[in-house]
């Protein structure tokens, strides 16, 4: 019987500790710089796309460790969007997770350069693949850019910071979710199979499924986050601007359902931990979670 | 007879059109961060960067061509950590090149997106090569990653803020000078070098070509920094806080003397442009020219 609390648990410990590996020393110099990047690393993460990378690479029948370097790469993709979305010309927050945010604690200038440095660890980690398939690492560091860039990651933050003033068009919420969210959910999956050599149709169905769930997630942070409005600084854009919350829950849950509908094609056994952490999305709104 | 002026102008107009052709149009969304983006690229830099790329593979027998998307990686790079160093927590620079910097024409917060999608786009472009030689790009990746992390690049930048109160050691002026510049050169340097397939001991004379030729250029940059130091709004880490003038220009000429003697083991007129661009560089530091 598949248990995805413990499976979860285990890739959360594998992560740690490969981070911890692959990193910077707090030593080295510059000492603060590296302070402030495990600090920000080093803060509570689920690890939810590393973990989604590797089952991208099990459900392929490859071992977890082909997904180990290219699921860290995202990681730390995410943790240096983390720091400069908290920064006081973005959403100036001063709190994550309970902790002061990295320009809190370090410092604008610090906090800045920490995550330009992530950034660039990001994009180096692929390549450090031990017995390298020089192929597949050309095509992770593509996924990753992609994601990270102007029409990615960059580009929905840069919509959602423009929709400050008044609901933003059904457009537009889509545009910030998939980008802002969903792309890096995707690249996530499509890294970890990439390094499981994936043939054309399979990688077709778990880049649904990555989408899928990338806009159930970000959709259910925006019910998740409607609980504790008076705590955010900025109205993020929030699909609650364009949908009531029945109708969010209901496409939460479609989305989620499509996730799961679109790893048919794949044997039920190998894909218990990404059908997992899709049902575990959906689960996020249950009444007794909100 | 080789003419550098004609030279660079014909890899500064090649480097421009492939620039152009290889980032997002300022039509596509978001049409401000491609905006920005362009702006910060097209405001009349030399080329300096690709241009040395270029010339390695030269060097090495190779066509041009085979360096010039690594050549454009590292020119995308070189502008972003310009965005991120004028930004106000940092030089505060208003403007550049005499244009007003990113931040003052677009806002802080897409200041800091363009720059970060400059990142990701840099990373990018290596694997956009046509007919890819994958080992060699998952190498260039590496190089310029390397180059651009906390041990590279934002590692100066952040031991060059630190070090504005008073003067910094000799050894943390070291440390800034060939982290902040020379890394980006040797980057440089080495893409192009393995783009054209170099072998290890012509990949070392290029690396300590690459070295000095940066580390002088940054000393020049000091020694004609020093002729308006009161336009600067920070006192940043300069040599000459360490030595006097005539010290810095004897060092500047040493190492383009070194620099050029690096190459001994080239043919001389396949490093016609290699040598030019050092000898350009102890040029920058006559007496006519400050």
């Amino acid at each position: 019987m598949f248990d995805l609390k413990v499976y979860l648990e285990g890739k959360r410990r594998l992560i740690d500790s490969a981070l911890d590996r692959e990193m910077p020393r707090e030593t080295e110099r510059p000492a603060r710089l590296h302070k402030a990047m495990r600090y920000s690393v080093f803060s509570g993460g689920k690890r939810l796309r590393p973990a989604l990378c590797m089952a991208a690479a099990e459900a392929l029948d490859a071992p977890e460790s082909c997904a180990l370097l290219p699921g860290l790469a995202v990681e730390l993709l995410h943790s240096y969007t983390l720091i400069h979305d908290d920064l006081p010309c973005m959403d100036d927050d001063a709190l994550r997770r309970g902790k002061p945010t990295v320009h809190v604690a370090f410092g604008e200038a610090v906090a800045i350069l920490a995550g330009d440095a992530l950034q660039a660890l990001a994009f180096e980690l692929p390549t450090r693949s031990p017995a390298p398939c020089a192929n597949r690492v050309v095509r992770q560091v593509a996924e990753l850019a992609r994601a990270a860039g102007s029409c990615g990651v960059i580009g929905g933050q840069v919509e959602d910071l423009a929709a400050t003033d008044g609901a933003p068009s059904p457009d537009t919420m889509d545009f910030i979710h998939l980008h802002k969210t969903a792309d890096l959910f995707r690249a996530a999956v499509r890294m970890g199979a990439v390094a499981a050599d994936c043939d054309e149709e399979r990688l077709a169905s778990l880049t649904r499924y990555a989408e899928c769930l990338g806009l159930a997630f970000q959709m259910s942070d925006d019910i998740l986050d409607e609980n504790q409005k008076d705590t955010q600084n900025r109205q993020e854009a929030s699909c609650l601007q364009v949908m009531d919350r029945a109708a969010a829950e209901n496409k939460t849950r479609d989305l989620v359902n499509e996730a799961i509908a679109s790893l048919e094609c794949f044997e039920p056994e190998r894909i218990a931990p990404l059908a997992g952490i899709a049902r575990l999305t959906a689960d996020r709104i249950l009444p007794e979670n909100l």
